[in-house]
């Protein structure tokens, strides 16, 4: 299939010493030997050479800027088109400017995406690699990247594509039954079904399991910060964040309200939600209320509970346990540079089991057990193997629990005995819906849909 | 001369389609060599070549990255030595990991600006040009980048050496003279030395003259915007910066505390101060004390003084006008839509001759006389010309107004009669110092100095 000629601006925007203005597609040479000034025609380059040169604007005649271009030829590009790339000054009126004589020149302003999209459309790549390109260019922590990289990889393709080969054997045998019924008896097809279905409702099982590690190895443990006025929150928040490489992050948008900072500890990405918040007003619950701060409560991956080990247990820590009771958590004591004065028996009780950990924030005791903690907490069962094929993103976690709804009803089928070509439709759903985590069998809008949550120039 | 090989991420931090980590140095193509995985060895590619593959850790076995991977061979380098330059995916934990891993190989992390510096090390380019290569990436406006890129392309400094050659024929005149005193009549030696410096004297002064709008169009004119509250400082805000392209800066490093948003006005970069104070307190004088908005003030390189046109001159309007008494300054009479109760031959008066312009911002009225007037005041005397070198860089004009001084020493001496070999003192003095500008005669400190003010990986 042929398209038309998409350019954007392919590096961060900001400050920098090189960023690139990308073009692919049939006209992409063409339309940068408009404007380029070297040695000699781009046209005549050979594939995935670089060639050093001015942009010059055909209008004015004045050079534009200092460039080196890369001519990459279909189909052993990103996009399988004609790929061009404008290596210049980094800046923001350096670049900006290139994109705009390119545009001059009759590329067309690529959609977020576009890029990637092409690679999905022309086929050198599925929906779930294409996907996982995006989660690469976000990924927090090298745990995050490995998942996406895997991914990228086309582990979970080649997994989704071995489950619905199971099911379309099944559909075929099934096929072969309703028409040839002498070859087969009917027993023997119900309990071959029976099998391949558990087979696969087990794989979907087993990679669902993964989804909330997944999930989080995407997102970030959105971590929060509980505890009376001065028991050492924001030094406890200082700790994670200046013991661990802080993950700066790109502030999206324009509001500039609430930062959130992500600390990597031990491969898990902490979101410490409302860090400004919880700084400045050392006490999340007084200043946004009880109520409202047991929905934050409710909706953190995790709670640090710092509890002053210096003081005995009051009623304000007693309602923060009731308040984090049932939540994934982990027990504070902090300040054991001091007299203790704390039950630490009843805390344990309180806990209802989660680790306690007792800490000196003055003196930097103690962190390196809490960050044990937290990996712990986040690796227990042992997921912590490199080459695990996690599901993280939630598009495919709803494809998966669609599949085992079906699975469950054709199973269900089988065993109220219901005619066989009623419980094909269930297996044949299941089938069409693990397609579309690769993107066999989706639809024109949900591939724009997709492909819009790109970043610019990918 | 022969460095190690070093290497830095060189494109801005954040989220992005691509991000490249380049290598410079002997050993550049050897150390990307160990962790590339692709058809065949970049030892073995040719220059100026691209080449897809994976980067692999040696140690692990396991891919970091999918790559494509730049084989540039010196000289024909930004750097003049072999530059290997990775693209990877962009996104942080990518770039980074690419990055630790060329690092393991042996490569050693580039100080900031450390690739030019090579370039301006190997005599690629001279000083000056180095200088404008940040210049570029800084650039707010299109002038500015045109400023930078002929400073980049050798514009000051082929002036610099054509005044440089000037004085020291001068010298060699004046040498010949001493050592042959019969050869030439002292007068004439006097005229002719009296003659080539006030040449040069002149040709330094126009520049110089450039320097104002230079250092403008480079750091933004900083402008407050001043009035009661409610006369519509927020609403004029809105409109230079809505109407206008929004400069997006990079907030560096950490503190997020006071954010300056650069908009283009007709080529003119206004950096409008504290805009944050301005939009939530509605009053910058109310809010920083009149001492301190006073000092605000003077900082400016502009001023917009709103009134409201609805309502008489009132004494805080007055007190106001005494505050940007002398300074460059833009009366705007605000609220035209409404009826006229201001006097506006007072304002005239109190304006002594700054530009009056009548807006109605509710209406969108009168923001073009607006811009034209901030552009006609900055573009005054018709600097306009797209071709003129500019001067903007503090280091360039302190260097230029100590040769003025030395030249104006030598001129002095000669008037005195003093002997010639002392007048020829402070012309080679002034020689020597606009070789600093290109770098000629600049000691190694100040080179250093020089590129640590560049951002990582140019």
């Amino acid at each position: 299939m042929e398209y038309d000629t998409i350019t954007a601006i392919s590096t961060p925007m900001g400050e920098g010493a090189i960023a690139i203005v990308r073009l692919s597609g049939p006209e992409a040479v063409s339309i940068a030997d408009r404007v380029y000034k070297g040695s000699k025609m781009l046209e005549e380059a050979d594939t995935h050479t670089i060639h050093y040169g001015k942009l010059v604007d055909p209008k004015t005649n004045q050079a534009v800027e200092e460039v080196m271009v890369s001519v990459m030829r279909a189909p052993r590009t990103f996009t399988r088109e004609d790929v061009v790339e404008i290596n210049c000054h980094g800046g923001l009126v350096s670049v900006n400017r290139v994109l705009q004589l390119i545009l001059q020149q009759g590329a067309r302003l690529a959609e977020p995406g576009e890029f990637t999209k092409r690679a999905f459309l022309n086929g050198r790549i599925d929906l779930s690699q294409a996907e996982a390109v995006m989660d690469l260019i976000r990924a927090k922590t090298d745990r995050a990247m490995n998942v996406a990289l895997n991914q990228m990889e086309g582990r979970l393709s080649s997994l989704v594509s071995r489950l619905r080969q199971t099911l379309l054997e099944t559909i075929a045998h099934v096929e072969v039954n309703i028409d040839y019924p002498e070859y087969d008896a009917e027993e023997m097809t119900h309990s071959l079904l029976n099998n391949n279905l558990l087979t696969v409702k087990k794989e979907v099982e087993s990679i669902l399991q993964t989804a909330q590690q997944g999930k989080i190895l995407r997102e970030g443990l959105s971590t929060a910060i509980i505890g009376r006025p001065n028991v050492g929150k924001s030094s406890l928040m200082n700790a994670l964040v200046h013991e661990n490489k802080a993950i700066v992050t790109d502030i999206a948008g324009t509001t500039r309200d609430v930062i959130e900072e992500y600390v990597n500890v031990r491969g898990v990405p902490l979101r410490l939600v409302d860090t400004a918040g919880i700084r400045e007003t050392e006490d999340i619950v007084e200043k946004i209320g009880v109520e409202k701060s047991r929905k934050v409560l409710k909706e953190a991956d995790l709670i640090l509970l710092v509890l002053n080990g210096n003081e005995p247990l009051s009623n304000e820590d007693e309602n923060l346990f009731r308040a984090a009771a049932g939540l994934d958590k982990i027990v504070i004591i902090n300040k054991t540079d001091l007299e203790t004065n704390l039950d630490i028996d009843q805390v344990k009780v309180l806990a209802e089991g989660s680790p306690v950990i007792a800490t000196s924030l003055v003196k930097e005791e103690g962190i390196d057990e809490l960050e044990q903690a937290i990996a712990n907490l986040f690796f227990a069962g042992g997921i912590e193997a490199q080459d695990l094929t996690y599901v993280s993103n939630s598009r495919h976690i709803a494809l998966l629990q669609q599949t085992i709804h079906h699975i469950d009803e054709a199973l269900g089928g089988i065993e109220a005995d219901l005619p066989i070509d009623m419980v094909q439709i269930d297996i044949t759903r299941a089938w069409e819906i693990l397609g579309e985590i690769v993107g066999d069998t989706v639809s024109e809008s949900l591939i724009d849909q997709l492909f819009s949550q790109f970043c610019l120039g990918k």
